[in-house]
């Protein structure tokens, strides 16, 4: 039964069917509540432009709560054998239960721009679980951060020992890393938080919608407003949303690479403990880091995201293709995996123990040449012929480090600016408002609102 | 329980253990028959060392056919829950049917070369069902290809219309596409279809195994020598392969778009029957080629495959690390998915509705321009001074078209090379040699062999 | 002549020397007046905190300004044979003609942080300049979108055609395309916009340098907090500014293919002048639109940009590696060549010739199937049965099309939201705030600045 | 002045023109010996079909041979002003100097199937000198291997300890990559050593062209039969090739980054002599290993290229596109930068400088845990059983290392199979028949070929 389906035509065929609807209806139970609120939002403008009666707003209403509060919220809605996807599901639910009113909310929409205004909607929802599980992330580094404050690391360039480091430091990094990471998915969230509804297939409707309200009603910031645009935002904002990923994969992939390093023996700056490693099948001393091993390689495989969701509509020209639908499918498990990696990462970061004392190792003097450089600059030489006698030194094998460190430069070693950075990291937060959606949402499933 | 547990041991802690796992387990079935297969060799060439005696040895066949027959072939085969691994699985059963013999079998051996083995025998495998698929398309392509061999199409360049073509080189040019695209398999199939088994962790062993038989038993062309280089394979057989694939993806992806070009109402050269299509929530009029739409999609989706393989494991030093099991799970799922796109693919080949005398319509006239230039050339005039003539009937209106045709040149309209195609593609099929595999599995399976 | 050759030292092998430096010194050039800047305001802070004395601040500052003005703005700057990069070069031309002092200017940097803030700052004049010419494209869109408003053009889904729509949509949809890209724009030069200037190597300094002075001094937002991750800002910039790229190049290219497509004789909707086409060498009809090809296929390159970028630097652990030098080479030539694809699109958009009346022709009755269902339900019928009806109708051949077109909906056929739109880009455009910059940096060449 | 230009007509605009054209004519130069080439086997050819006299081909083919003596071989050959590419350039010099018999070489030939047998011919040569540059690598690779037969390494999995390994299995792991990776590129090349010449514009002609003739003038396989398909090839084989070498990118930046971590003093198992290392501006200990570095950024960069080959054609339908000729821009210069790559790889590895002895440290002690239960195993315990009590001896602190080390096995410590993996290289090599394509250009060059 297909919403489509005419009098008297074939039905289907069976393996088109099957490759065509995908997983559409397994995902689109995700969509469920979204799709609900969405066509709640839809009938009360329907109403107030004169498409629906009040009583026949009041019915749809009604049973939407019901169906939100009996089966969204219990996990018992599903989408029926034979029914094509969620828009068709509610709207059959919805005439089974209430009749011909059913029939009407249609009006004025299409699937084109129902299942983009869910979509908005659910990777709000995503954005905002992701950006709570990243605050947890930063605020570990940064309590590690604090708590390493004193610890040196040897710092590399091109992997070779190059000046001291800390502890401190280097988580301090990945959590201000965070910060900008964050701010560009702040960047992707303002353009997804835009409504297409009233779009239609694209190309808008002969119904005077009052496209304004239902932004209101939805908690969006705004609208798309040409209508042919909010069609060309689908696959854009799975896109946009794909690199912004991307960035954070970017951080805690170094993360676990550097773990992964540290924790060799060759390095052994850090730690896991034994519960957290894993053994080898043959070689019986193994104490595997599969954990950072695990996370690098899933934060690695979300780099490639963004390029398969281009392919798929790379030169596709403008209006609405089907393949859109297996962008759904791409990023829907994506975001999920990524959302398990900012968990594993905040666990594994919790968990990793440091090695004191590295530096007083003698293979590391030379980790100290800057500071015997520095000391002739304050004693007046100019930088560069300091640089050139301590160099000769090193050469001629006549150089003693000058191990004591007294830094107080803003962001360096002893100074990590952790009150600078979760100040950015606050101001950033903050820019997201989720609680507009929030108050939004309450309102639509609040049985006393638009009711005279 | 696991093979590297030490006694008193803490367990792994439950969050890493099912980050790190993943879909381990229910991908490992599908590694099930070549684990059973590849530690029956394995076995075999213990015994000739030495390291097995022949009673051990012929206790651990039976038990190995016996899995093979009664859970394996019948699909009842399953990883038990707190086992780790399809290795450690069969290690397990052995050691609880058939005693301390079981325990012998890893002698010699790491989960390492283990796997690697088994996914070359998955993947020949797999390449063997996409061999016959492809050259099922092949020939439902060709045979379209000469049944509309007259039917004549206006061949476009840069989508504008050019000189004439024919639906039998439209369909035949994606029939010649598959033979170079099977020929990139090949290659890559070579490169898979070498024993790695003896290289152990990657670093090979201190028993004196027998590579050379292990080769021969499990039907491989020739091994990886190089013990640390057969570890390198990892990860760079399914990248390889990946490759492979996305030249078969740009043949389909291609196709498919021509499908939905040509299907459209502004070109309508093409129709699908009306049980192919699907309709419009919104328009009744709609009739849409989602078919061509989604194999268009998942198959721009597979040329990401091999960059999201490749971000994975670049720049990871040499040796073993453990996200090349997420390879895995990247690999497989999509190989089943492009397999679907070859099945649909020559199903909607199948089905394509042709439209004849498409060249009659007047705005094709100009289509045949270049005919005009050989008439003048074959009357005497050089090549350049007959364009030049022709341009300038063109551009003031004088231009009457030649709309004889008579192609005598081998590949073009109406001399599609049918037989030359089918040859080449004979010989690209001919170069698998399929049947070595099947005749050593056969072999290890028989009850009969390797015993006195 | 290195800054860094040790006396007595071999000199670098020339053909590493010639792998490695690459085009360093060729694109350094555009760093130079960066480089200037930067090493202003390096000494106006180390005179702070009393690294230098007032007369070498004078002294340096005043040769700066000259060479900025003497030779950068004259395009006369050059690297000289056997300079390493532009750092080397500037230190050496204020060594030369000021003695001791220029040695002095290194004092609390490193290249590293040298190049970063450079590069920031280039990359922030870059992003200005994209933005001037986004904005004059979307201004021509806007002015052919408002021109076009009631020019109607059958609107398509699933490449099939679907419902009316508008070359004023049709422009229009692309002008609101531009004001996301510059949103995602705006988030990536934020991310550009905080100063590196003291994070040295990657590891600070133990002189006490005033970050916050540099920041306010070279027109910066914020700084880089902490020294590790300023060092980790190096490549990730590139990589999101390449990925904000993507977004437009996703914007141009879809564009383009439009306009191919509706150049097709197929469509015939679009045309372009005589002059805009090109021939070809054997059919003497041809006008071929390669300047939209070639627009759509040079942004199609660039949706590669990020992942060429994210290869060079994914799995590096932290700290800087030498390849951070080959991102420069990837990127600078990309933002010229977007550069020019802005300055086409523009120049191409000015020229497109629209065809009047596309929807007389009655090909296109079924575009007004949705207005025929739309009546029912505005005289009652529920949408669902009136889609039902109005199906059968067209199935069984009774359809008259409702060619009346009435639309009000914001956004759609002859409501274009031209002026929303246009308020939604000035507010984009206002953010960037580029006018910090330009007076942060006339301040510095101001001969009267920074002396008592 | 162009080859398509109408009497009268306005000439194209210039910003369009320089946009179109981009770099064609600078790269055409690269193709003109293979046009020259191209043209003769097409003049000998229509020759014999009855469209040139015999006095016409012993003009077209004098004066095309002393174009190639004269200005191909000197390097004086250029594309004038004005002259859109190497086919117009060649075309109208022959026009110049023979007169009308000039005009007549391009019948039965467009500029699509001549730019494509020219790129052909031209990868052809750069297959052979990059398989040359491989073969130089390999045989460097095997000479160290076999240098360092003996010298311990450590064996790493998941960058923790693991087993012995030697530097002749790590220098020998990477020559018989390359032996896997040459074999893709064969095939790739088989794919490629294909005619195409006859397909013109990608419909073929109504000339009774004989294709088999030029595919054996030049010395091809084969012929693409198929024109439709002809023309398919392009993009593609580029694609193919750009993927092939990704394949020896892997190689080649593995090795790089394998010699960056062995090189940092935390590892210490290689150096560079100092000669081929770099300094730092501020650290005046440091000597880089730039030359890895930038080797493993080249070669990660390479990485991306059929990523961007394969987004510019992407989602095109059949049929030229103007976009086929930025790829070539974006190609050629790859395939200069890999060739660059190879050769530096070989310096480099002809210069690294093995550390001995390095096992002895007992930091190394577990690595020879499996060593131990081995010698268990002969001894007569079951492997499992082995495993688990030299894994609690380690535990408990009991373990004493079998540093005794005797590998007998194939591809293993002390065998690394030169002399099999020499063989495996060989039998590539003679793959390739690179003497059929010298033959045929030597006969086509040769003065008295071709004449009565």
């Amino acid at each position: 039964m297909k919403l489509w389906q005419k009098d008297g035509a074939k039905p289907t065929n069976q393996l088109i069917e099957s490759f065509t609807v995908g997983r559409d209806r397994e995902l689109d139970v995700l969509l469920a509540p979204f799709d609900l609120l969405g066509s709640m939002a839809h009938s009360i403008m329907l109403e107030k432009v004169g498409l629906l009666s009040y009583e026949e707003l009041q019915s749809i209403l009604n049973e939407c709560r019901k169906i939100f509060k009996e089966e969204i919220t219990t996990g018992q809605f599903s989408i029926e054998d034979g029914i094509e996807d969620v828009h068709s599901q509610i709207e059959f639910m919805l005439t089974e239960r209430i009749g011909d009113t059913g029939k009407k909310i249609h009006s004025g929409r299409s699937r084109n721009d129902q299942v983009l205004v869910d979509l908005k909607m659910f990777f709000r929802d995503k954005v905002e679980q992701i950006t709570q599980q990243v605050n947890q992330l930063f605020i570990t580094l940064q309590a590690r951060s604090e708590e390493h404050k004193e610890d040196l690391l040897p710092g590399y360039t091109h992997l070779q020992i190059a000046m001291p480091s800390s502890f401190g430091l280097w988580f301090g990094a990945y959590a201000e890393s965070l910060v900008d990471d964050l701010t560009a998915l702040q960047g992707v969230y303002k353009m997804i938080n835009k409504n297409p509804l009233g779009s239609g297939a694209g190309y808008g409707s002969s119904f005077p919608l009052d496209r304004k309200l239902t932004t209101e009603l939805l908690g969006f910031d705004d609208l798309n407003y040409n209508v042919v645009y909010a069609q060309m935002t689908r696959g854009k904002m799975e896109f946009a949303l794909a690199q912004a990923i991307s960035l954070f994969a970017g951080t805690l992939s170094r993360l676990a690479m550097d773990v992964c390093l540290y924790n060799s023996q060759n390095f052994g700056f850090l730690t896991l403990p034994q519960e957290m490693t894993t053994g080898s099948s043959i070689m019986p001393h193994k104490k595997n880091p599969d954990v950072a091993e695990i996370l690098r390689g899933k934060t690695n495989r979300l780099k490639g995201l963004a390029t398969e969701i281009n392919f798929v509509q790379s030169n596709l020209p403008s209006g609405y293709h089907r393949e859109f639908q297996i962008i759904k499918e791409i990023i829907l498990p994506a975001l999920d995996e990524f959302s398990e990696c900012l968990k594993v990462a905040d666990f594994m970061v919790k968990n990793l123990q440091v090695k004191k004392d590295i530096l007083q190792d003698p293979k590391f003097d030379l980790l100290f040449s800057v500071e015997n450089v520095n000391k002739l600059v304050v004693e007046g030489t100019p930088f560069r012929d300091a640089y050139r006698k301590v160099g000769n030194e090193i050469e001629s094998g006549n150089f003693t480090p000058e191990r004591e460190l007294a830094h107080t430069l803003l962001g360096s070693i002893g100074q990590p600016a952790t009150e600078e950075i979760k100040n950015a990291m606050k101001k950033v937060l903050e820019g997201f408002k989720f609680e507009r959606t929030h108050q939004a949402f309450e309102k639509l499933l609040d049985a006393t609102s638009f009711s005279r």
